[in-house]
């Protein structure tokens, strides 16, 4: 299979049809066949709300981990990422330059419109880009939604980004997005209200701190001028080896694993319902009734699902 | 049942009892016997990004149909919105002050740190505000996610709100926003590039337009000042009266009925699997494996689901 070879030496125009591939035919195939070279890439996760200089972060992680000769796959999952083609120009010729770098492969997914299934198409992604020999992963979402709290699930490390300035809107979303950070980084750290924005992220990282036995550290950058990420990349790497010496590296990507069966299971069983159980002309009928109050719908699941698991049960 | 009585008069107290049991235990036993009395509310799901003025918005329209003595219930499940909560403090007065009035009832969805299972919810709170007598149910959600296609799905119309300013990032939310509306906002009309918006979104719509029938109306406001509210009011309700002569209103409802089953379904599924079929000390065995990269999860997946099929379709 000289297919698979090129693909684990990371030959990058295999990589790219690879994950076109898939990102658009949704086979498994590949994936299976290159899943026990995966496991290797350690996955970093940087997320926050819209303007908070994401992808100027992963840029300047980038070039530091470059810098120690390793290799970088970088997934922009952002609408708004310059990765992905939504910001200004320049910003985009700046990642180009990026992208020109042997040891750097980058991807972007389209997110816009449908959103369904985004968080398992990065992941199959990033299996892809595990299994070609990154040591590192980048994965770069725009901190809103479901779809974050999905994609962090695959990443070691969780860096959330966060600017001083901007109302309530963006403190709604810290609410959620603290839940799931490993690194907070307070970004644009040379405007006003710096100060008084890392104090309420201390106090709200206050109670978690005791429970997970990791002290949530909070690091200011200023990305476009590089100022704080040498200090990042080395937080990154010691809550790496935090996770390694605690026994919680091995602990949670164990659990990643048996989510990730379980959703593909999940996902078989939807395209079974669909074929099988449901798609009946009975459905037609049913459906008319419910309508028509004459039936619930609670009823009807049970039903289904009674008829699906009383064999199995038996067994 | 007085309970259930006093629920289907829609008194507030008995309402929002209900919904908490709803929204907190997780218990289908109330929504199952309150089904039978829903189906009469109208639905309208009012969307877009943090700023658009969606709150605004929901509050005049609802004024516009108190006048018209209807019975309205308000779910805001926009963590930006002054109804959960989350804006400044005059809009929230503002608020209150239609929360007091009769035929009002308003209720804010909790959706800080965990998204799972809110569209469900969201979904299971509009079927208690429909079965206790409202005529419409507003739906506020911020429009940056899969909830929003979600909740999208229990709407009978809707209205995404936009305004005309701020660069990309609205931009590319407004491009999987345009896909579920049913009626387009330009709020804040009176802003500087207003008119230019309005043109980028008729262009947008107008490959939609030859393929749906109803032609999407683009409506100014200013909702602050009441403004074009009269406009957007009535904009909808032609909406409702094209669903209705159409027939799709039916055929949307009975969809919107197979989708909720589907859902059932697979939420038992879901915990069927979790207690009966991966709960075994063999997954731990089989998780080790994988991941030593000896077994693979696609595999896993595959026999797992087969075994829960194969005596499934001999029957």
């Amino acid at each position: 299979m000289i297919f698979l070879k090129k693909l684990l030496k990371g030959e990058k125009r295999t990589v790219a049809q690879t994950i076109s591939v898939v990102e658009n035919e949704g086979d498994t195939k590949i994936l299976e066949n290159i899943f026990k070279y995966t496991g290797k890439a350690y996955h970093i996760g940087i997320t926050g709300p819209p303007g908070a200089g994401k992808s100027t972060l992963v840029n300047a992680i980038a070039k530091q981990l470059l810098e120690k000769n390793k290799k970088i796959g970088i997934i922009a999952v952002d609408p708004t990422s310059p990765f992905s083609g939504g910001a200004l120009l320049g910003d985009r010729v700046r990642m180009t330059d990026l992208a020109l770098k042997e040891n750097v492969f980058i991807r972007s997914m389209a997110s816009r419109g449908s959103l369904g299934g985004l968080a398992q198409k990065t992941k199959d992604v990033a299996l892809v880009l595990d299994a070609s020999g990154m040591d590192y992963i980048l994965i770069e979402t725009i901190g809103v939604g479901q779809v974050e709290l999905d994609i962090a699930q695959v990443c070691d490390t969780t860096v959330v980004a966060l600017v001083p300035e901007s109302g309530d809107s963006i403190q709604a979303m810290k609410a959620g997005l603290l839940e799931i950070a490993d690194v907070i980084v307070v970004n644009k750290g040379d405007r006003e209200g710096c100060d008084s924005l890392i104090m309420e992220l201390k106090f709200a990282l206050d109670l978690r701190q005791q429970k997970a036995g990791w002290h949530y550290p909070i690091v200011k950058t200023i990305a476009t001028e590089g100022v704080g990420i040498e200090e990042l990349v080395a937080t990154i790497q010691s809550h790496k080896e935090y996770l390694k010496r605690s026994g919680r590296f091995e602990k949670d990507r164990k659990e990643k694993l048996k989510l990730h069966i379980h959703e593909l299971i999940e996902e078989k069983i939807k395209s079974h319902l669909k074929e099988f159980v449901i798609k009946d002309d009975e459905l037609e009928k049913i459906i008319n009734r419910v309508y028509e109050r004459k039936l619930n719908p609670y009823h009807i699941a049970d039903e289904i699902t009674n008829k699906i698991f009383k064999v199995r049960e038996d067994v």
